[in-house]
C-alpha cells in the first residue's frame, strides 16, 4: 500500500497511554506494594549474599498461610491428588474415605474428569455441600443450594455482586458503605464498577466495634452526593478482629438499620472459622436475620461470602469461594445467574477444596483423627500466636492494642514520637509506613502499615498476621522487641 | 425504630430489577443455552427412565474434550498429583521426571506450596516456560517472559485486554472488528466493556478465508459511528478451521492492513497445537510480524492468546491461559500490569498445567514415550474424526462443507428445504436452531446451530466438535445419517 498511498506514515503506535481506557489509566500502584516490592528486593539481595542484620525475611503482611509455612490439611490434598490422578485409587496409599470422596466427586464432574468445564455457578453436588454446611452452622436455618454461587474466591464474588448493585451517576450514583479500617481491595473494586465509597469508622476505643450511630452519620453525609444502596461488613474483621467479632446484639442493630434504610447487606464472613477469643463466637448475619422473624427475615437482602483461602484450609492458590444470597428478588437472581454464567466458574480443583472445607471428614471416618488434629493445630497456633503477640506488645513503649478474638490479624496502634512523624513527612511517607519500612530494612519483618487499610486521621497502626508457624512468630517477636525500643529511642 | 418512626414501611426490597445495573439487566440468556438447557433436561429424563429413541445423549456442542470422554495427559496429572500431595515423592509410583518437575515447581511456589498466592501475572518460572515455548515455536523469534501474563483462561485474558483498549462514546467509542462466524462469548465481552462490534465476514466460498477487502469494507462502514481500534482474529478458526488456518501470505496482508489502519491485533491462537490438514501448518502472527521487519516488527501491536483448555491438554476445568503482548507501549504495559494485579492470577493448579503444556517431557525423559503416544493419539483422533465426518457429510443430501484443516470443529452448511425454513419460522425459531433442536430430540445429538455463532443471512450451518472418542464419533455419525435424510424428506 506504500505505492498506493505514497510515503504513508504508520509510525507511532495506535495504543498510547492517552488511548487507554481512562479507568484503567487511573489505577494507581497500590502504596502497599512499595513495602512488598522492597521486601522482594531484599529477598533477592539476601540470596546474592548482601550482608543484613538478619538471614531471612519474615512476612506477616498478608493472610497467606502456606507462604508463611503453615501445612495444608492432608485429607484435602489427598482427595485432590486422587481426583487429578485416579490411577491412585486402590493403591492402598490412602484411607478409604479419601478414595470414596474422590470417587463421589469425580462422578459429579462431566465425563468423570476435573478437566471438563464446571457448570457456571459451580458443581451441583458441591453447592449442596456448601448449603448443608451453612444450615448446620446456623443451627438448622434452611439454605437452598440454588442460592449458592461458587466463585474464584471472595474478591471475585465481591466484583460480581458490585457489578449487579452499582449504577447511576451524580446523585443517583450507588454508594457503598465500607468500614475503616478495611483491606484495600474492596475500595478498588467499588471504584472499578463506578460506585461511590461511603466510609464508616469502626470504634477503636470500643474494641473496634461497629456502631449504628456511626453508620447513620456516614449515610447522612453521603446522601448529599450519592445514593447509598449497600453496606459492606467484614465479620470477623480484617484487620480488626476484636469487638469486630460481632455480637448477636450488634448484628441485630445493624440489620434493623439496613432494613430501615433499604441497604443491601454485603457481608464478608471469610474468617468465620477462625474465632478463638474467650467468650466470643461467630454468629452469621443470616442466622440472626432468620431469627429476627418477619418482616426482617423475609425482606432484608444479604450476600454472605466465604473462601477456601482463609480458615483452616488456607488454600489461597486454589482460588475458590462462594456467595450465598438471601432474599434476593427472583428477577434480580436471574440477572445474577446470567452474570455469573458469563464469568465461568472457579477451577474445579478449587471447588473440590471448597467441598472439603464445607464437608470435612466426620467422626466415624478414618481420616477424622488426623483432620481433627491438623485443623485444631491451626486454631491453636492462631490463639497461641495472638497471645504471644499481645504479651510482647504489653512490654513495648508507645503501643496499645485491642485484644484479638478471631481472624488472622492483630492491629496495634503506634503512638509515635512527634520527631518520628516529622521525619516520615520529611521523607514523603505516612508515619506508619515509615515505621514499617524501617522495621523491614532493619529487622527483616514485612508488615502492613495502617495507612494502607485506613484509620482515623492522626492515628497510626500496624497490621501483623498471626497465622505463621510458632517458631516464625517467636523470631518475629524477638526482632520487634529489639527494633521497636531502638526506633522509639531514636526519635524521642 | 418502629416506635420512633411509627408504622414504618420497609416492605418492598431495596434491590428490585429496576435497581440493577442496566448493563447486567441487559445480559440475555444466550439463545444457545436453550439447546443446552434442553439437553440437560433430556439427560435427566433418560435417568428417570423416560423412553427415547436413544439410550444416551452425545454432546458435540462444545470443545470440552474431557466431558466428551477424552483422556488427560498422564504426565500433567501425575505432576499435579505430586505437587498437591508431596508425600507422593519417593514413592516409586512415578517416573523420575515427574518427581523432578514437581520438585522444581514446588520450589517456585511461595512457601513451597500450591496453597500460597501466585504473583499477579503468574509464577515467574512458568512465565519463562511459556516464553521459551513461544520462541521455539517461532523458530527462534525472541520472547520476553515479562510480556507473558498468565490468566484464568483465554476468556479472562480477552476481558482484561478489552478493558484496556475500549473507551469513549459516540463517534469516539472504540470499535472492535470481529469475525463472523465466531463464538458468542467475544461479542458479549466487547459489549460488557462498552465497545462497539464491527463484524467482518469470513468467506465461506474461499474456504472461510479472511479477506482484507472485507476487513476494509467493515472498517469503512464502522467509521461512520465509532472509532475502530482493534481487530480480533481467531486462527486456527472457531467454528471455521478451513481456509482459516491462515497462510503466511494471508497473515502478512492482515498485518499490513492493521499497520495502515493502526489497529491493535488481538489474536486468539488457542487452537495452534491442533492443526492436522494436509499441507497446512500453524504460523503465528508474531513470527510473521517479526519476519516482516521494521517498521512492522517494531510497531504493530499484538496480543496473542493460548489456553490449557484447548490443544492436546484439554484441561478446561483447570482454568488457565496466557497472553503475550508484542510492541506494547511501555506506559500502556504498566497500566496492563496494574490491571492484571487487581485480578489475582489463575489458580496455581492451572499454572502447572500451563507449564507442562509449554514444556512437556523431552526426548530423553522417561515420560516421553507415553506423553508422545498420548498427545499423538489426540491429534490422530481429531484428524480421523474430521475425515469420518466429511465422508458422512459427502453422502448426505443438502449439505456442503469446507474441508477441515485444524481446530476442533467442523461447520457444514445446511441447504434446508423452504418448508423446513417456514416451519421453523412458524415455531419462532431460526431455521438451523430448529434443525439442531430436532436432531437433539429425535437423535440425542446436542450441537450448535450456525445462528448462535453468526453467518451470512439466508445461510444455515451446524457446528460439530470433532474432539470426541472414536466410538462416540461413529455413534454420532450413525445418528446423523439416519436423522438427516428423514428430516429433509419430511420437509421436501
Amino acid at each position: 500500500f506504500y505505492s498506493e498511498e505514497g510515503e504513508m506514515d504508520f509510525k507511532g503506535k495506535g495504543l498510547t497511554l492517552n488511548e487507554v481506557n481512562p479507568y484503567v489509566r487511573s489505577i494507581k500502584v497500590l502504596d502497599k506494594e512499595f513495602i512488598r516490592m522492597r521486601a522482594r528486593e531484599i529477598r533477592k539481595e539476601l540470596l546474592q549474599g548482601v550482608k543484613k542484620p538478619y538471614k531471612k525475611l519474615i512476612d506477616v503482611s498478608s493472610g497467606d498461610a502456606h507462604m508463611a509455612g503453615m501445612k495444608p490439611i492432608s485429607f484435602l490434598r489427598q482427595v485432590l491428588a486422587v481426583c487429578l490422578y485416579p490411577e491412585l485409587l486402590h493403591s492402598d496409599r490412602f484411607p478409604s474415605d479419601v478414595e470414596q470422596r474422590a470417587q463421589r466427586l469425580l462422578k459429579n464432574c462431566e465425563g468423570g474428569s476435573l478437566g471438563s468445564y464446571s457448570p457456571p455457578c459451580g458443581i451441583v453436588s458441591i453447592r449442596r455441600s456448601v448449603s448443608e454446611f451453612i444450615s448446620q452452622r446456623d443451627g438448622g436455618v434452611p439454605s437452598d443450594p440454588d442460592n449458592i454461587f461458587i466463585t474464584s474466591g471472595g474478591q471475585d464474588a465481591i466484583r460480581c455482586i458490585l457489578k449487579i448493585l452499582v449504577h447511576g451517576e451524580g446523585h443517583a450514583q450507588t454508594g457503598v458503605l465500607m468500614p475503616v479500617p478495611s483491606y484495600s481491595y474492596f475500595k478498588i473494586a467499588v471504584l472499578e464498577v463506578g460506585g461511590a465509597i461511603v466510609p464508616y469508622h469502626l470504634s477503636e476505643e470500643q474494641g473496634w466495634d461497629m456502631q449504628v450511630n456511626e453508620l447513620r452519620r456516614a449515610l447522612q453525609t453521603a446522601r448529599g452526593h450519592c445514593s447509598p444502596r449497600a453496606l459492606y461488613i467484614i465479620n470477623p474483621g480484617n484487620p480488626t478482629a476484636t469487638g469486630h467479632v460481632q455480637s448477636r446484639e450488634s448484628i441485630e442493630e445493624v440489620i434493623r438499620f439496613a432494613a430501615e434504610e433499604k441497604l443491601f447487606l454485603l457481608v464478608d464472613e471469610v474468617y468465620q472459622q477462625t474465632v478463638f477469643g474467650e467468650g466470643s463466637a461467630f454468629v452469621s448475619y443470616k442466622k440472626v436475620l432468620y431469627e429476627m422473624g418477619p418482616s426482617y427475615s423475609d425482606m432484608v437482602e444479604l450476600a454472605s461470602l466465604h473462601s477456601v483461602s482463609k480458615g483452616f484450609t488456607g488454600e489461597c492458590g486454589l482460588r475458590c469461594g462462594y456467595v450465598e444470597f438471601v432474599n434476593l428478588d427472583p428477577e434480580v437472581k436471574k440477572c445474577a445467574i446470567r452474570l455469573f454464567e458469563m464469568y465461568l466458574s472457579s477451577s474445579i480443583t478449587g471447588q473440590i477444596a471448597l467441598d472439603i472445607m464445607t464437608n470435612p471428614p466426620g467422626h466415624e471416618d478414618p481420616s477424622y483423627p488426623i483432620f481433627k488434629a491438623e485443623s485444631q493445630a491451626i486454631l491453636e497456633t492462631l490463639a497461641h500466636n495472638a497471645r504471644r503477640v499481645q504479651e510482647t506488645l504489653d512490654s513495648l513503649p508507645g503501643v496499645s492494642y485491642q485484644p484479638v478474638q478471631g481472624s488472622l490479624y492483630i492491629f496495634p496502634r503506634l503512638h509515635l514520637p512527634p520527631r518520628a512523624v516529622e521525619q516520615a513527612r520529611a521523607e514523603g511517607m505516612e508515619p506508619d509506613r515509615f515505621y514499617c519500612s524501617r522495621l523491614l530494612e532493619e529487622a527483616g519483618v514485612c508488615s502492613t502499615p495502617g495507612c494502607d487499610v485506613g484509620q482515623r486521621e492522626g492515628t497510626y497502626h500496624i497490621r501483623l498476621c498471626n497465622l505463621v508457624p510458632l517458631d516464625t512468630m517467636e523470631d518475629m517477636l524477638d526482632r520487634l522487641n529489639s527494633f521497636h525500643p531502638r526506633f522509639m529511642q531514636e526519635f524521642s
